[in-house]
């Protein structure tokens, strides 16, 4: 191999590689049998097909030669109004809260989020304040633009919610102290979490929302699982209030996905929600970055969104049961419980009797890590996880780490991310004897256990 | 409208906005008539359809549910491969020079910049060398990273090719002044360019991969447009021999893009060749940018490369001959002069005294520019063109301007870019009369010209 002649930019270096290939390797390891096929909850991917009326939609759309031109660079102007339809229809709006000049298209959620950390903040002079554990992709894009985060610790006893008097202590601060270090440029909330699966309630993002406002920054809000926040009588939830807030364009960014919903990954479509003032900086960067978002599925998808409602109410309460369903199967097996769940995602304490179980697995005296385990899980049993550490920087690189272990919150290391939207329901059953037959290889008492 | 309570990045808010849509506004004033139709030279974008096995594997594909769940974040392993393929047709290699793991697939031609530049140039701490004119969207991505543009001037004596002697001197004179200035880490050449047209031989080339090497930079080709190089008796013509150098991955980064020669520019795949090592970091950052490439469009192109090397080469040499009609078509009208054309594009002259005709067209008394022909050329004779001034810096606001301007090449503002390619023969003929008009309104006298 022939080494560079050239130079790598130091942030770009230092930023971790994606963790998913990582832990699919892991899966590719395990010899499936056909009473013991490999199950894989590692990303976070729905697993049905998407609706009928979509792939024929996307098939038409497909073979016209006009859907394979350049469209606008912020999307299709007929998407960016019928996505507005579904907003208002989502968040129980009536008027003009939310307008198709506020939306704009992306090639997916995550370049939404990156080209807003452009826009928004500087490389090497500032901040952006990130519940802990975070989704891997926003640590990864801070990390290659050189800003820094600020962990705000999740309370595993309380849902894992980011801790907001933290944020404020943190914030309150800064200002005592003044100077001329980085500043804080935007506050992050996933909800429904990745990794956790928290759901934030309307009155907690209002409190952070006027956190945000009081200190001058942005709240980014990445609802990429919306359509799957439960109502309370079976219907679809309403994910916050904040789009009535009169000035919500001042402070408010919604980042949103067409991925998970509408079941199209592969097809690459997201969402920014915002001020049109900050659209036209996102213009410029996505210009750069994407010309256009890929233009078929666009035009595909914007005739269908009304009449795809009842689909998505029917996909989030399939999901709402299977979460209720993994809850009960994974908190039957001795020393597992699920500590929360909501959207994709279940986030799960494995044994803590594990940490001890090197020597039972031939390894050198050690104690066990999430990613220990999650790899024996996907090896010897065919369960494919993402384990809690892939959700949190590396221990000794960041002098914050130890206020945040001071915490007391996040010293475990005995979580694991499943994908439970991956799978279904018959899969979910089967996770029992998978992770009974885990206990034994980890030499863990495997008693019956009633929740 | 509410204010933003944050703020914009300084590198963003500096960024010039995307010039493409200004010009299109041009053309949505201009009031068609069925013997006058609206011609649209401005963005360089194929006028054919997709060749109709491509649509009907397009459309194919995207009725199947698994090409709408996540990809590999580098691309399709099939299309990776048919790609290498291809390459190798194309550069008349016959052994190992390039592998599929040389290549990454990425969402246009934009991104794998975009990622690159991100790769490679620190903000605030690098230059590239860019030859002047310059591809826009290079200059913003620039721009946006906080990366300085040393503009290499092109001559138009010369066809507009960039000044090897220049980007030399000024090499050496930072090795001589040495100090803790901005580093240079790329150079930049389009080939065939944009928007310029010119396309480099081989030899030159290679001379820029010698400096490149010399002065431990890379040396980014983009070659967006190279399935229109035009071989010497009708092939298709060989880009550079640079992939045939033992340790071409040292230095080089070849850039491609799926949309010019494939006819696809709305479904956004471009490409990168380069070291697996660069490719690595590339990775991470692909994977926070695009998760994967839009998956149906790589599903559907893998099995039928190797049938479309025929229409690659019919497309160039109709767009050859396309070329020959515009010259011949626009040398002929009184004052206008084709100054270099290939690939897509003509770099086109306009008469002199155009520059002394504000009083004609009522403006204030001024040296018209190209922006203003530009827009006078697509309000009042409906053909629509990019300005040369849409190619370069704003004056004002750079010091090295200065030093550009006096080399004497680049004090002009008379050129007009065309974008040939979108355009039918009949259309190209039709043009004559257009110019003539044009004339006529700037009131420069119309003698038949011979050429």
């Amino acid at each position: 191999m022939t080494s560079l002649n050239f130079q790598i930019v130091p942030a770009v270096q230092a930023t971790e590689a994606p963790p998913i290939p990582k832990a699919q390797a892991w899966g590719c390891q395990y010899m499936p049998s056909p009473s013991a096929p490999l199950l894989d909850l590692s990303q976070g991917v729905p697993r049905d097909a998407p609706h009928p009326s979509i792939l024929a939609s996307l098939s038409k759309v497909a073979s016209d030669p006009k859907a394979a031109r350049y469209g606008p660079i912020l999307g299709e102007p007929g998407l960016r109004q019928a996505l507005t339809q579904e907003i208002k229809v989502q968040y129980f709006l009536s008027g003009q809260e939310v307008t198709s000049e506020d939306v704009a298209i992306t090639t997916g959620c995550n370049m939404a989020f990156l080209s807003l950390l452009m826009t928004l903040c500087p490389p090497g002079k500032s901040t952006v304040l990130l519940p802990l554990p975070a989704y891997f992709n926003h640590t990864m894009s801070l990390s290659l633009q050189d800003v820094k985060p600020v962990y705000v610790p999740c309370e595993p006893d309380n849902m894992f919610k980011a801790s907001l008097p933290f944020a404020k202590s943190y914030l309150a601060s800064l200002r005592k102290e003044g100077g001329d270090k980085r500043e804080p440029r935007m506050i992050v909330l996933v909800s429904p979490s990745n990794p956790t699966g928290t759901v934030y309630t309307s009155d907690e993002i209002k409190l952070w929302y006027d956190l945000a406002r009081e200190y001058k920054i942005a709240l980014v809000l990445d609802e990429t699982y919306r359509d799957f926040v439960e109502g309370e009588s079976g219907e679809r939830g309403l994910p916050h209030r904040l789009f009535e807030e009169p000035d919500w364009r001042s402070t408010l960014v919604s980042l949103g996905s067409f991925s998970k919903g509408y079941r199209i990954p592969g097809h690459r479509l997201g969402s920014i929600i915002a001020s049109p003032e900050l659209l036209r900086h996102i213009t410029t960067i996505c210009d750069c970055m994407q010309i256009c978002p890929p233009r078929p599925p666009q035009i595909a998808l914007t005739p269908l969104l009304p009449s795809l409602r009842p689909d998505l109410l029917a996909a989030s309460s399939q999901l709402s049961y299977r979460r209720h369903l993994f809850k009960t199967t994974v908190n039957s097996v001795s020393g597992w419980k699920v500590i929360s769940s909501g959207g994709f995602f279940a986030y799960v304490q494995f044994p803590e009797d594990y940490i001890y179980a090197s020597s039972i697995l031939g390894l050198e005296r050690k104690k066990l890590g999430s990613e220990d385990v999650a790899r024996v899980l996907a090896l010897r049993c065919g369960v494919v996880t993402l384990p809690g550490s892939f959700f949190m920087p590396p221990v000794a690189d960041d002098e914050q780490w130890d206020d945040i272990l001071d915490c007391g919150t996040l010293r475990q290391d005995e979580w694991l991310r499943f994908a439970v939207a991956n799978v279904e329901d018959d899969v979910v059953l089967s996770l029992g004897p998978r992770l009974k037959l885990m206990n034994k290889i980890m030499g863990v008492d495997d008693e019956d256990v009633t929740q």
